[in-house]
């Protein structure tokens, strides 16, 4: 205890960025790292959203853990049972409109998408990808840049557009490669780079939700 | 005058590696402020190596001045005056061979180069390129990088093949496009890396050269 004056109002009035978290979908075939990052994000206050549910396709992976240990319900999509890409989508669509999702979230989503989720969110779907787009898209990112010798390579947070690994950037950030890197190593430089960039474009997004729900 | 006992000769000996300045060749095509900095460089010690000759294909370029002020002679060949690009390259590897150039140095050549050049200097030709290779090449990449409203770009220093702005990839730097950036404020941001890394590559190409020599 002092007597020094406090300058801050022990009861501070509510931010109005507070009034109004983005719900999130979130979308993951691995092991949930970057749904981690985004979580703790919201926990220390640099992202003002709630995870709603998590969806995942594959059956064992770590990404469900970190949810039930959050207490956030997570779905299993096998994509095996449907036909095809269309139909997958309009389970997680369904899945999403349960939940009140406003932002969809593919935290490393191994799933070509389709119209079905475009139409149902527009340009509420962000994606990460372990590259500097647009140098090399699509899968083994890591393994391109390897293989081109770049010196610095990174990773990108985008909206989703139908084309895959396009659509406006939103946060890029650099990572240099090393002389000695495997895909392993230089893999987990990038990641922690993914981990500060996709929370940082999620409230991009979410703090424009904040703004049209204001205006309403 | 202090009586502190030196601990560095006054006449220190020779390093090795200034025993073999690496002989450049250098081409422009505009204001030379690549050239400056690989000059500078040479001037401060960073690198070590000899500008033989610049050779340009503009007729009033700022380039020239540069290289008077330092007594580097300058040759203009202008491509209009050769029919085929393996005429203007013939040219070229003449008057690099008569000045001794080891080290091709592309400082902002607006040329495609062909065989000819390649089958005279192989793997010691050099080019700097306003992008983070493999993207956006060709022409135009600062304009490229603005229109695809990447967050990150840069520059690359490579080996140049017969592809352009493809080759082994010598440094990189990566620079953040800003949201009101215009193609003039980025390039000049850019250019300041390059500066910084066309130095660089050169030496890592003339201290291969030095230790070929010493070999002998």
């Amino acid at each position: 205890m002092t007597d020094t004056p406090s300058l801050i109002s022990p009861t501070p009035t509510t931010r109005s960025d507070d009034r109004f978290p983005a719900i999130l979908g979130m979308m993951a075939s691995g092991s949930g790292s970057n749904f981690e990052a985004v979580a703790r994000s919201i926990d220390n206050g640099d992202l003002n959203a709630k995870i709603a549910v998590l969806i995942h396709n594959k059956p064992e992976i770590k990404a469900i853990e970190r949810a039930h240990q959050r207490g956030i319900p997570t779905v299993f999509l096998d994509h095996r049972n449907y036909p095809t890409r269309e139909e997958l989508d309009r389970a997680i669509v369904t899945t999403f409109r349960a939940h009140q999702v406003e932002c969809v979230v593919m935290a490393g989503w191994m799933r070509v998408i389709t119209q079905v989720l475009i139409d149902a969110f527009g340009d509420r779907i962000i994606n990460i990808h372990p590259s500097l787009l647009p140098s090399f898209p699509g899968i083994g990112a890591i393994e391109q840049a390897l293989a081109a010798k770049v010196k610095i390579t990174g990773c990108t947070v985008h909206l989703v557009s139908l084309e895959v690994d396009a659509g406006p950037i939103l946060v890029q950030a650099a990572v240099p490669v090393l002389a000695d890197d495997t895909a392993a190593t230089l893999h987990a430089r990038v990641q922690i780079q993914e981990h500060l960039i996709l929370p940082q474009a999620i409230e991009m997004l979410a703090s424009q939700l904040r703004l049209a729900q204001l205006r309403r």
